[in-house]
């Protein structure tokens, strides 16, 4: 759409996966792109960016610094802004995610969703999707219950849920292993909270600690590397299980927004020295 | 398959991916997996198999001596030796990459497959899908040429290939950053020359330094991040429209083996300091 409508320079604020797209594509498209990223982004993340063909930087600030950065560069720079809820169009993209759940649920939705919540453009999307699905007829009036899941380090929605706010305050010091979602202040909060007001459900958030045990125990024991952002849904349905806030026979969906390759991962430091015997049984594995 | 034969513990050497597939695998199927990398497999892989649920260990040699590892651990062990082409169904499983490719090129071949050849199963493994498809009359006699892409660091079938021999001897000190390439001696190395030859394909070997233009350009151009080993294919692409061996007009496909996240990407050193007045003309980008 930003070639279709004439752009060629683009902008965003990123804490990592949404510059990596805009890098990607605006390279496919022969368009000029800028990615503002906190300076504490994961390497591979900046660097991911910037090998897919963005003008990128490391800005000593948190997401919502960059995204300064990108209102204030406009006039110089002739950017077109693509932060989060700034455009329409990513929100449209959005929607996928809802439609493409409807189709694989086959045009049932699950009891629960649990959505890993930064910037909530994902939920926000999903919660568009399912009307317009029901609209024009597709779907019922069922709707999940829409689970805001953020790291305990920075949860400005769940805070602004519990007070029966409509709007979050800026979380200050905002810390979590978890960068996609570390958004200390997000400009759909409202969006955020209505969907998951509406739906009856809630927000909620995790530690990191319980974030790590999760990813680790999905690896090894079900093979899937997920990401911390991912994980974080996984540690809040075993917690939220526990408080009775979703029930053992909910069918429940969870979202995962990245590989874990992505993340820095536990070191592996088992060596095996073929210049002497090898006790093999030392080996064994529990 | 392995759990439904009754199998409980597999072992494999492997320079990372297929380590990864095993691990994830048989965590996922409640099997004991044991991976043996050589030690200089980017730590990435060996933290991706290890974090997946697989006893991992990194070794002081390459990936024919971690084989010799699996062997001789076998009978101590109980391990089932997962290696390429010591186990039926690896080789099937591989097949899939030829059903898919003609099912995409609704059933017509591209004039030309450019594959990177480490231990060939996918190769080996496309070849043997064509012959079935052509035996079950859903394509016909035409065949790819079938060419053999490997790194120059490690070109034991090239050699093998110019030299008319139908075995490749051990390639003596193998070193390529494209981990997944560096095999110095592969098990189904006549099987790799066979369809090479049979194909009217070739091999051919391109320089670490003409991988790495390779994967920038892809990157920064297309918004694709190939690993080491795709990009090879890129590399090899460009350099045998050169040598004229591959023709400007003909169809070619190119294979691509992982993600290049996995990899050590080139850094990125642009910061910006938000405590003072940013010079927005500064950041333009060519």
């Amino acid at each position: 759409m930003a070639k279709e409508l004439g752009l060629t320079k683009l902008a965003i604020p990123t804490n990592g996966n949404a510059g990596a797209a805009l890098a990607a594509y605006s390279s496919r498209a022969g368009l000029q792109s800028y990615a503002f990223c906190p300076e504490d982004t994961p390497e591979v993340n900046v660097r991911e960016i910037a090998m897919q063909g963005a003008a990128t930087f490391r800005v000593n600030g948190l997401i919502n610094d960059c995204g300064k950065i990108v209102r204030e560069g406009q006039p110089h720079m002739d950017w077109f802004d693509i932060s989060t809820l700034k455009e329409p169009y990513r929100i449209e993209g959005k929607k996928t995610m809802g439609l493409e759940l409807c189709e694989q649920y086959q045009w049932q939705l699950p009891d629960v969703i649990l959505y890993p919540t930064g910037g909530g453009t994902g939920l926000i999307g999903m919660w568009k999707a399912f009307a317009e699905l029901e609209a024009i007829g597709w779907i019922g009036s069922k709707r999940p219950r829409m689970i805001a899941v953020q790291a305990e380090g920075c949860a400005p929605i769940v805070k602004a849920f519990d007070a029966g706010d409509r709007h979050a305050a800026l979380w200050q010091n905002a810390s979590t292993r978890a960068a996609g979602i570390r958004v200390p202040v997000a400009i759909g909060d409202f969006l955020i909270l209505d969907a998951v007001r509406q739906s009856q459900g809630f927000a909620c958030s995790v530690s990191d600690e319980d974030i790590e045990l999760a990813q680790g125990e999905l690896a090894s024991r079900e093979g899937l590397l997920l990401c911390p952002e991912g994980a974080a849904t996984v540690a809040a349905l075993i917690q939220e299980i526990n408080t009775g806030r979703i029930g053992k026979d909910e069918s429940v969906l969870l979202f995962n927004c990245a590989t874990g390759l992505k993340y820095e991962m536990p070191e592996s430091q088992s060596h095996l020295d073929i210049t002497h015997p090898i006790d093999y049984t030392s080996l064994a594995h529990e």
